[in-house]
């Protein structure tokens, strides 16, 4: 058996304080489990090839999506709140400060297959950071 | 934009009380995201071609696992933990009452590609339910 340990997920997000920076948590197949700390502003981005889950741990995350006339709708989350966004759809993260779990294929940036502008400083363009 | 309301696990756990019995709470891309409630001793199974992630959500849920050589292994899981079952892992979850998270491909089955002997009344055989 290739067994990996448990890992808690609080003891997890007490390990690093980087905004918008995930950790790899866990795998499985060919998918990563992430975790976040959010605040402030994300990038309009998409992801062409994948829908990508979000599942709020503590505070609030939300999550606005532009249609192709560019129509905005934003989801507001709170904790416990899951949410899928489906691929190919534009959508910019903001938060009052959150922490999230993600579910995306292993290898998925996290400032999508195409973005908006500039990144901000805040935003760590990644694949997802070892813990 | 094919888009879903958000689902809050908490509102989604209060829907249902059968024990063993995955409701699906999101789907992305080919995997369920699903909850279940846990009490009792599930069934010894595998699933051949798939990983198996699992999230404590209150609780406590133990895995116990086997090699070939049937040495066992048992990880005990509270809340907040995560694991990962390998794929092919013979397993059998116990737990003394639980809410977990799993995250699978669609069309996994409870009860895996095999399992041993019959299957218990308390435990559904299914490929998760609607929530």
């Amino acid at each position: 058996m290739d067994m990996k340990e448990p890992v808690n997920l609080n003891a997890a997000l007490a390990s690093f304080d980087e905004i918008y920076s995930p950790r790899i948590v866990a795998r499985m197949n060919d998918y990563d489990i992430r975790i976040a700390k959010t605040e402030g502003d994300h990038v309009w981005h998409a992801h062409d090839d994948t829908d990508e889950f979000f599942l709020v741990l503590d505070g609030q995350f939300d999550i606005a999506m532009r249609d192709t006339a560019c129509n905005e709708t934003t989801v507001v989350l709170r904790k416990d709140d899951t949410f899928v966004v489906p691929k190919g759809t534009e959508h910019k993260p903001s938060s009052p400060g959150a922490s999230i779990l993600m579910f995306e294929p292993s290898g998925t940036s996290t400032t999508g297959d195409r973005h908006d502008g500039a990144i901000p400083d805040h935003v760590d363009s990644t694949v997802g950071h070892e813990l």
